[in-house]
């Protein structure tokens, strides 16, 4: 599959390593066409990697995911350009951090209760099919899930079925075993407001390499 | 010990008939001195049960546990007393949920983001010691962990060391065997903006009987 990704920063880079890894063709967006680190990433990864603007990776992916830092992301989704989405399955990953406030952060006030940045690219360009997905984790454990002790559920949400199917997919190659749906894009709210805890218990643990498994009642 | 406790739902008596199954004498307080549920209860439960109102609870107890709804906390605080709940533990299980502007339910505004319905009694109260515990969980699951199919984490925070020992022990008394302290009170931030993915888990699982394992990296 060829795949779009739109942020070349860490999460990004990982993404598109993972993917190009599992033999996808991938290409990386970034602001300017020849942008220094996807350039790096390009040369390390060879024939299956390219880069370009965030324009040029959403025409090209057949899925485009959203890897921008939280109050960079509708800008990104913008300069990707809605007629380059139109159809295509838009995968969320980004998550709406406020840092201008202190420590810890919150999340933007305009993106969060009654809002999310998952529903925001969804109203903007209704012909994509947004999937909010792999926001509640660390870029390395995204793309590694069995670094961890034991499995650990990760969440999927959006308004399309088949676009979800599509997620589900990937990330189970990216072995992901339980992967959870919650429904529409709405859901992108309580995904989004874990962060503040996710911070929290990266601070407390002393490491970004951790995720939550969800324990029913027991049987009896 | 004596325990006040500020609230009669479901929070409130599931906590109470927990603490006077474990041999502690318990005042629920309401807003009226004699609220036919709390009666009910204490007829149940017996003679170390009692009912009074807010400020009648909080003087009784050596620890005060709030666990009113969200929107009226900071006003059964106020009933309660400043000079009632000096020098006390205060724990506070409540959150600050928004119903007011459709489902799924965000956080009110003013106590999210860049403050805490947690923070805000200790703003108030500066002579009480407040722990923020047991919110990101049911109540039957507050006081009975076990029911749950493998060992799950719960979540404390507050300023003063000593009040968080004293929430620690009665935790292990329910069961708890995974107290994760996670710093001063600010961290409430994170264990309430929990609360939204709770709700879709909820949903989704058709449950409230669930909890969060943390799950950290296999050591190698």
């Amino acid at each position: 599959m060829r795949i779009g990704i739109l942020g070349s920063g860490m999460v990004g880079r990982a993404l598109a390593t993972k993917l190009a890894g599992l033999k996808h063709e991938v290409k990386i967006g970034s602001r300017e066409s020849n942008n220094p680190g996807a350039a790096e990433w390009v040369s390390t990864v060879g024939s299956l990697a390219s880069q370009g603007t965030f324009a040029m990776a959403a025409s090209f992916g057949e899925v485009v995911i959203l890897c921008a830092k939280g109050d960079a992301a509708l800008d990104v989704a913008r300069q990707a350009g809605e007629q380059n989405l139109a159809g295509k399955v838009l995968v969320d990953v980004s998550n709406p951090l406020d840092f201008s406030r202190g420590m810890p952060p919150g999340l933007l006030p305009d993106l969060s209760n009654s809002n999310s940045l998952g529903e925001e690219p969804q109203r903007r360009f209704p012909s994509s099919h947004v999937v909010k997905a792999l926001n509640t984790t660390n870029c390395e454990v995204m793309v590694n899930p069995q670094m961890l002790a034991a499995p650990t559920d990760i969440f999927i949400c959006g308004d399309d079925e088949g676009a979800k199917r599509v997620v589900t997919d990937l990330l189970r190659s990216f072995g992901w075993e339980r992967v959870v749906d919650l429904g529409g894009i709405a859901a992108s709210r309580g995904t989004e407001m874990f962060l503040p805890l996710w911070l929290s218990l990266m601070a407390k643990l002393g490491t970004p390499h951790f995720n939550i498994q969800l324990v029913r009642r027991a049987v009896s």
